[in-house]
């Protein structure tokens, strides 16, 4: 990969020598994707001389790189015929990506400027859920017709990559009427004898997608099958466009963020248009984080309840307090590892339901050995600060059973909510974080009270 | 997507029935990839019936798509014979994972049972490091001459398309000597004339990667980039294989499950071959989890002995110790929250460094915002419980600071890691969540002792 930073300084130095020429040659070196890269790291002026001092081909393959922030910013700077001739050069699904981003009498402005048949294509485009097929596929599809023969479709195949900027994959075959019926690889295509018919040839069982159907099926449907693009059709079976594997990637990272966010206990989907967290406003922040805090809030109002019980326990022998913190803080973490291999291993699907017998008492038995290896350092280091056996015992001792405990709950709590078909990755992190806090404290109180005050 | 559970009763009936030409008819009715997930569903007797009873180009495609156990325990349990034939028939990347993962002397079993060429082809990728270029890669590249007219390319593919099991992305221009030094899409082959010269029209500027190259790295490139596939060349420059999509879309599995499970503190590379932590053994897995529980337990014995300096407070007022578990819980669960956002939002790019500040500034006041809500609440609900309004205000202000300083700990944190070039995602959770516990506590009964124990 390149070292940004030097070409970054080089680009300024040219800028302010005001050195036009020199300023292309070396930008038009680069490649688009790298020249995004650049372009992000750029000042908004300096992105301006950059952006009008390119080619127009690859300015807007350069856009079509750029974080949909920066791809709105951009157009909205530029002149507004060199803006339009640059959307206009995107592929369907990203023109319709970006006006979709833009405030709506930008849009509507755009939409007018742009060519009639990209406009109105786009247009469609616009109206499905940007979440679903519809709104992200490309509309842009090679087809060809089922009572072709090879030669006539290899011909046609020429012609129409040609004349529009489209990717190849495969041949989707319909009929007159616009159906889908079958697909063909372009290897087929090209070592098959050139006068069969595509209908004799062509693949009749087609994995498909509908245009409303939403991106994480859509990104399930991808990984399980590998295909390189997905046909997309509506309700009457027509195909209305594909989807390529690098929108899957661009999905499968969206909701592995999502599954991420929402296991620290952030709300992902509060179905506001202001929906992310780190550009969004900070009252959207807000509003993702509070739900899980607040209860956090009421389950460790119960904690403090309980803990509140043992006053007499505190007043006593006031160092019971000072353990609190490491029983909590090693109970959360090791339940924190345990959530976390089982929410990852069932999100990539190597635990199911049916495996989660196993996987509950391979845990269960980790979490006791470690627990007694911590338990026993434990009791040996509080033996000898506090020279006291006793209090070294007890401590070790709930420790380790508070560990175990605290796995147990982690590696079963997941398994729990997927059997009641509630995503644990939603519902895991702070819940059982708190619950192994109230239920760790509890027992070492009780513990504690139990056997150096009581008796 | 199918309904699995349905299939699978179906399937075990037509076992029992012995009804072979039956359970043929309908294994034979599903993708690939349905069957792989079916078979993971079958007893181990059950999924030998169905594999030995499909026919053998059903039989590897389904072998290509199952888990990595599953392959090496189905190819030891058929006649050799017929697992030879299998493997013979996978891609060859995919025969160089399945007898890498087997025991040694299996696969030297293999390598000889195996056809002369395909065989020697799967050695060599075996000499790669698994984790390289070289190991992923596969080695059938579709190659065509730069001294080549267009025609004359268009025929070696259609030759070598049909001969070999190859799947089309580009073809990959080489000189005599095998260096790599164009690639063209087939786009652009179909849509040339035909007497052009393939040297005068293809791409010089490649992106490339080199056989010992890291996967990570390859991943970056690909999702740069967005290609189909990247070539691999040797240090010669001699074009060795091609790596797909599909091979970037495992690798980024595997990176974001090792991004996931390093931030709640499980150690991902423990370089030992036993390296599955829900697979391996139960002494491999408490290798990767204890390390990171150990520096917890020497943390939380930081937050013991400062907790332990106040025992004069928690003899005065035991209700001081009974909130410790709400601060220490609230601070940990908003500080995950900051810190999980910053490190997933440097692993997609959209924090950087130069923008780090800004992230800094926006969850400082984020922090601030939602501590003063908790905060007030706390106070609140302390003074009603305890009827104390100096301990409400105390205590509700220390929640206020402590989840301030937790939100400002887990933004900072992750980006100071990173500028000095530590994967925040290795070194953060824990860790953070120990120094926020420590910091709070000691935050918390300085304020307590001070305001309500002195004066």
């Amino acid at each position: 990969m390149l070292n940004i930073e030097n070409i970054i300084d080089r680009i300024r130095e040219l800028i302010e020598n005001g050195d036009n020429t020199q300023l292309r040659a070396e930008l038009e070196s680069y490649h688009s994707a790298d020249l995004a890269d650049i372009f992000q790291e750029l000042k908004p002026e300096e992105r301006l001389v950059c952006i009008t001092n390119i080619n127009e081909e690859l300015a807007s393959d350069v856009i079509e790189y750029l974080t949909p922030q920066l791809q709105v910013e951009i157009l909205g700077d530029i002149d507004e015929n060199l803006a339009s001739r640059l959307v206009s050069k995107l592929p369907h699904d990203d023109a319709a990506d970006v006006l979709g981003n833009m405030e709506e009498d930008e849009t509507e402005a755009f939409l007018e400027n742009l060519p009639q048949k990209f406009s109105s294509e786009v247009q469609e485009l616009l109206t499905y859920n940007e979440d679903t097929a519809g709104g992200i596929m490309n509309p842009l599809v090679l087809t060809v017709y089922d009572n072709m023969t090879v030669k006539e479709a290899l011909e046609t195949i020429r012609i129409k990559a040609e004349k529009e900027n489209m990717e190849l994959y495969y041949a989707y075959v319909v009929d007159k009427n616009d159906h889908l019926v079958g697909v063909l690889s372009l290897r087929t295509l090209i070592t098959t004898p050139v006068h069969l018919n595509i209908e004799d040839i062509m693949i009749k069982d087609i994995v498909k997608v509908h245009v409303d159907d939403y991106q994480d099926h859509i990104a399930d449907v991808f990984m399980k099958y590998q295909f390189n693009a997905l046909p997309v059709v509506d309700l009457y079976d027509r195909l209305k466009g594909i989807v390529t594997w690098d929108d899957a990637q661009d999905i499968v990272e969206e909701e592995t963020t999502d599954e991420i966010l929402q296991s620290s206990g952030i709300v992902t989907d509060l179905g506001d248009d202001d929906d992310d967290i780190l550009t969004g406003s900070i009252g959207h922040a807000m509003k993702a984080r509070i739900p899980w805090l607040f209860i956090t809030l009421i389950g460790e109002f119960i904690a403090v309840t309980i803990t509140n019980r043992y006053d007499k326990t505190f007043t006593a022998l006031p160092v019971i307090a000072a353990f609190m913190p490491l029983l909590a803080g090693l109970g959360g973490n090791i339940g924190t590892q345990s959530i976390t291999l089982m929410v990852r291993g069932m999100s990539t699907g190597q635990i199911t339901l049916s495996s989660g017998w196993h996987y509950i008492l391979r845990e269960t038995l980790t979490g006791l050995s470690i627990g007694a290896i911590f338990g026993f350092l434990v009791m040996l280091v509080t033996w000898g600060w506090k020279n006291n056996v006793e209090l070294g015992i007890i401590v070790g001792a709930a420790m380790s059973l508070n560990m175990t405990i605290a796995t147990m709950i982690g590696t079963c709590t997941p398994l729990v909510l997927k059997k009641m078909k509630i995503d644990p990755a939603v519902a895991s992190g702070p819940v059982i974080a708190t619950t192994i806090d109230v239920i760790g404290l509890a027992i070492y109180l009780t513990m504690v009270t139990w056997y150096l005050i009581s008796f």
